[in-house]
């Protein structure tokens, strides 16, 4: 348990996870259905991941499927102590909460990897590599990743054929790219640019710097907002596709000379620095959406500037002698420190996709070889139906006939008649 | 030369080949680069694509790179005879039109490939099959085959080890489903549409079948046209971006019932069926975008129904006692069928790629293996850029320090503060 | 009867008439509503329109609620002979063809006149100045104007105190600008467009000048077809709706220098003039959306040129000296001369709107002052509910503590508490 | 001064203005033109607004131009008392704060009417009304009036004759209703929602009710945002508009079985009652956007509920038995009380609109006759150019020739060709 002068309240903690269930409708029919089959009856399952109410209720559902479960935070700092009372309560879970030190971390750590996990949910590969170090994988039939970091690190793990389960991919699925970073970033940084400066987008100039899906999202909700748009971008095709998707397309520094407002989305650093400062309008706004706080130059905007003060919370306005300009949050990710990260909906596919992997996993998890494998297609479309029916839609299947000619060498059944230049596609 | 009572105009075809290389852009730009350096010098290039004003440019760019082209229609039957006989008076460039029948149209190919080519533009590996089967492959370095057909054809050859040279699938890049099938799909589309019918599409609800690439740009283009969209797609993973793109999505008979006009872009046969005739509004229209007539069953179209009839051309009325039923150009994909295909600039970047392409193989083919490869992503990127050029539009590039940054293990300089669950992306 | 060498068909002319009836849903139910009621009983109702199928829908509708109908072309060259044969079979309509030529034409308009209608639809006041000028104006209970120009004419004779009966000004209505000028114009225009060129709009900039209900028709489609915009407009309270719609704003002669394409909207004359061409793009299309084609300096454009030809029907380029610049239908307005004019949708609700008003007038006309009134809001209503029920769409109703609580001097029940600043709206 | 333990800071005062004042560039742009033409001088301007900073630019601005300004609370409960303290300390500006009683603000009132304005800027006619019944309008030579309330009041005073000075009604002005209602209310609404529930719009289905320049902002920015949208509207032309303008038209009933979320927008009471909460899907959330908390009868709410509780600020979920409802911000207006009102190019357009029209009543005003005037053209044609020069946008002008060209009776220089049916518009 946390320790502290006021004991954190569960029935606080209950209260928080009761409504995050409440706004994750597709992780709840995942929950039905593992408690229906008891499908992850004699599993014990890892998790290690931030300690939210979110978590708490894929926390929930998984021991509903019939798991025992031990949650390990992802970061000690982090964990909202309220729930991790509440999830206390809780039969077969048990949080494992240690001193918020790295020695206190790493014992949690230890500890849950002592308990011999047969799935594993985690977070950087934190929970892997102190089963691997402490020689206790064996009993792992399997486990999740959700991190790019965690991927990398094992896949390198896997080169070394040191890899000692194997390991789904949950970061990279169409899904998670249309959700995660199209969506959900794209709401929640222009979320987090109103909130901080109640800036009318409508009649303004946002550029937004990387046209990956976070910068695709956030472009297409500042044109939604009635914002002009204007996309800069290194690679050539994702330039051209900015182009034809309607944005402005054209190097940095032109951008910084017309734009009200500078995004940055790219993963790269320093991609706003002194020769940008340089160019901006008088009153120009920047925030990076990037995940790192290493895209926007701050310390040459320090130095370019002949004073700087903060003029709201997270607003920060610079001088550059005749023009100030604004930057927010210090350049730390936007939608995370100005406004409530991913909305709901996006939280709930996540876990959702979590928890229908690793009941998956505990299925097939044996047959798989020890390397980092992308998600099936299958867990996907399993989620994308599941979110459906959380929406009420209903979709159709492919007929036989349809099926057996989509499969079949030769699909021209009656062909077309001559077509001009254009017609086989 | 193509015969008749009256003797086409080579001043008409140059004509038309001007007009072409005036609305391709990108192509003179290749065509320009490849020129200057001779690129194509000691290449003999077989060619065999649809002969049109848009084939000609493409011609004659790889003539001016220093190649000899051997240009043998892909259909004889929709030769363009104007531009034949135009190319006809091109140095380094031969026409080979036999009479247009099957016979006639295999020993045209068989002169082509006698000669020897060095390079292959291929449509349907009609090329191919004939340089395979006559032995004739020898002397070939590299092939484009630009069609979902012939790259099966091709895979198949590769598969027993027979084929002879690398070819690359420049039907299935980024690029081409972009500008193919999205923006000139969805377009010209819509055009066929309005073409026929001259409706209104603001406040009418329009059902697009399929949310591939095609089917995703007709509901963008009806949606960007005023018109409420439905889509109907049997993928859950596609019905979900769909639904998240902001249409509407439902089963095939629920949208049958609701919608002004019905568009099917599957792929599939008989994806509107009896069932759907029986569920249609008075009124409705329906129009088929896919490449083969078979998506909307007209024979069970013409059985259900009591009385037909033409009332404008390509607009054919059923009656279903009580409702009338309209179906587009009999079911033939309707933007080719009642509109020009594909808007100007897509044959632009489609014909500039194949420049491109061939170009590229006189380089690299004699490196590659004999299999179907896919297109290597510099050459994506090269033609993205011409085509960003051609629109006037500069890109950034990468600095050093960004190119170490995104290359290096850990990308972690500063790392951010403490975040919200959903933190790691 | 026109006459010819082949007497035009009576059932080409049914047919035609009942197309247009299938895509007048909204006449259709006016015309069901004045059968009804024998609305019309008794009423000569004098027609001055162009003979058209959907005008033969028009005049069938009136004759239907027991009027007497007498049909006169408002312009003798457009008559659709098959139309009017069919017309002719039909009991009470009579259609008055004159020979085509000013005399004949105004015979035919004084054979109407001195039938001495009751009702009178009008275009242009033709039969309106033929009505004054014979003296034969007394039956007239009340009659409709479609254009501006008859609006000025029959304002200037009310100034002047000698109009004989009240006119309703039909072609100034909140819907009509929104069908007729936003809708209609939009997509014909972006129609006639890519007809002529199949440009593909995404990717492109297009340029239009007047931001009047029909530019932004434009504007608002090109954007919905892909392109980037930019408006260019001298009334600073429409520029700034239009930079807040998301548009580029700017000067004629940076947008000039810009776009792609340029659309003139402005019903002004010399919008673009030889300042212009020197600005242009190589190969910049121009084409005109306003009624009347001044505005295009076409002779200036001549001038400047080098040389001119057809490349394609209603395609010029323009040689103007290492750039070629190219006019669209001689800049004429491009969705006439170029595409069918009114979505089938538009042309309904307006001549729907024409019949609801000759109904109105048949009640209301005799007790209304002898000038030009605005369209009563009623029969704005009365349309747009009709139009909503041929698409099916349902509304509610103020409840009556609504009614009561919308009317009463002071509308505070209970009152928000303490508001920001901006709070009484 | 306002009276507390703290004295207020005007050091926070100046600050709170100074942010305000950058974030205003329009109202900027009216006081430096104030401040050159000296264009108040020896006017004393009254001005009854809330005590806020963007208010606190507004004065300072009117100082400037040369006026003394004495400003009293609309609300003397909303006072910003270091806004108000750093207004004390600057030349020309009186600031009269009675104590928050109605006694108190009455007397702040008298006091700014006993010094005799010659111009005043009002809220809700309050200064009007005490100017009036103390005998003290003499000096005034014109007033302006922002809210709807107000303007009734004067009008109705007007009726009888009493009204002593000309008030220009600057609530209701075109731009007005694009900035405030469509553009400022649309965003900030959104914002709202999104604050309080964190909801994905993308992929969620909002129906909006009422039709109005508010639902019109609301509906296009829920859509921007990736929501399908409903509106429901009991007036059949804005009905009609709302179905071309893409969104789906329905009654309110049929809207609530479908929404997840339901906006009101209608200005009317009762607008959600009993029906509609029994229609409701489980978990949907109700918002109010109109002034008064009197759309969403909250009343029957309660009643229809076994259980209620607050789940997070300004959020409350209502148990339905077997379905729960969350209501956001108790049905007060969800932009005031959940978000920043008006973003701060609202307030800027709204505020530099009291500062030119009362520059311009000072010039003008005595030569307008004693009742309420529309805002002429020419002050928002004058806004409307400042704001885009704000925006850094140029226009042109007409020229000569278009001028006369425009104003001429017969525009008709080269008419068009015989055009179809629907030529003449």
């Amino acid at each position: 348990m946390a320790r502290g002068a006021s004991r954190p309240s569960s029935a606080v903690g209950h209260d928080a996870i009761a409504w995050a269930e409440r706004q994750m409708p597709v992780l709840r029919r995942v929950a039905g259905r593992l408690a229906d089959g008891e499908r992850l009856a004699q599993q014990r399952v890892g998790v290690c991941l931030h300690v939210t109410a979110e978590t708490g209720a894929l926390v929930r559902a998984l021991a509903r499927g019939g798991a025992d479960v031990d949650l390990v935070p992802s970061n000690p700092l982090s964990v909202h102590a309220e729930v991790a009372a509440a999830l206390a309560d809780e039969p077969r879970i048990t949080v494992h909460l240690g001193t918020p030190t790295p020695v206190g971390h790493e014992r949690a750590l230890a500890a849950v990897a002592q308990l011999g996990p047969s799935l594993v949910i985690d977070d950087g590969a934190d929970l892997a590599r102190v089963l691997h170090s402490a020689g206790t994988a064996d009993a792992v039939i399997g486990g999740t990743e959700g991190t790019t970091t965690g991927v990398l690190r094992l896949r390198s793990l896997a080169e070394q054929r040191s890899l000692e389960y194997p390991v789904l991919a949950v970061n990279d699925t169409p899904i998670r790219h249309l959700f995660d970073n199209r969506l959900g970033t794209g709401q929640s940084v222009l979320d987090g640019l109103i909130r901080t400066t109640n800036l009318l987008l409508a009649g303004s100039r946002v550029a937004v710097f990387g046209y990956g899906a976070c910068g695709r999202g956030i472009a297409l909700r500042a044109h939604g907002l009635g914002a002009t748009t204007i996309v800069c971008e290194v690679d050539p095709v994702r330039a051209l596709e900015a182009r034809m998707d309607g944005h402005d397309v054209m190097p940095g520094l032109d951008a910084a000379a017309r734009a009200d407002v500078v995004i940055t989305a790219t993963g790269a650093i320093d991609v706003l620095g002194a020769n940008h400062f340089a160019a901006l309008r008088d009153g120009a706004i920047l925030a990076n959406a990037g995940h790192f706080d290493v895209e926007i130059d701050t310390a040459a905007l320090a130095q370019a500037a002949s004073d700087r003060r903060t003029i709201r919370p997270l607003v920060e306005e610079f001088d550059l002698g005749g023009r100030s300009i604004v930057l927010l949050a210090g350049g730390r990710v936007i939608n995370l420190a100005a406004a409530d990260g991913h909305p709901a909906g996006v939280m709930d596919l996540l876990f959702a996709g979590q928890a229908v992997a690793a009941a998956w996993l505990a299925e097939h998890g044996s047959t798989l070889a020890h390397r980092v494998h992308p998600v099936p297609d299958a867990i996907d479309a399993d989620l994308a139906r599941l979110a459906l029916e959380a929406q009420g839609v209903r979709i159709d299947e492919l007929t036989g006939p349809q099926r057996s000619y989509l499969t079949s060498w030769a699909p021209v059944v009656h062909e077309s008649h001559t077509p001009p230049a254009s017609a086989d596609r």
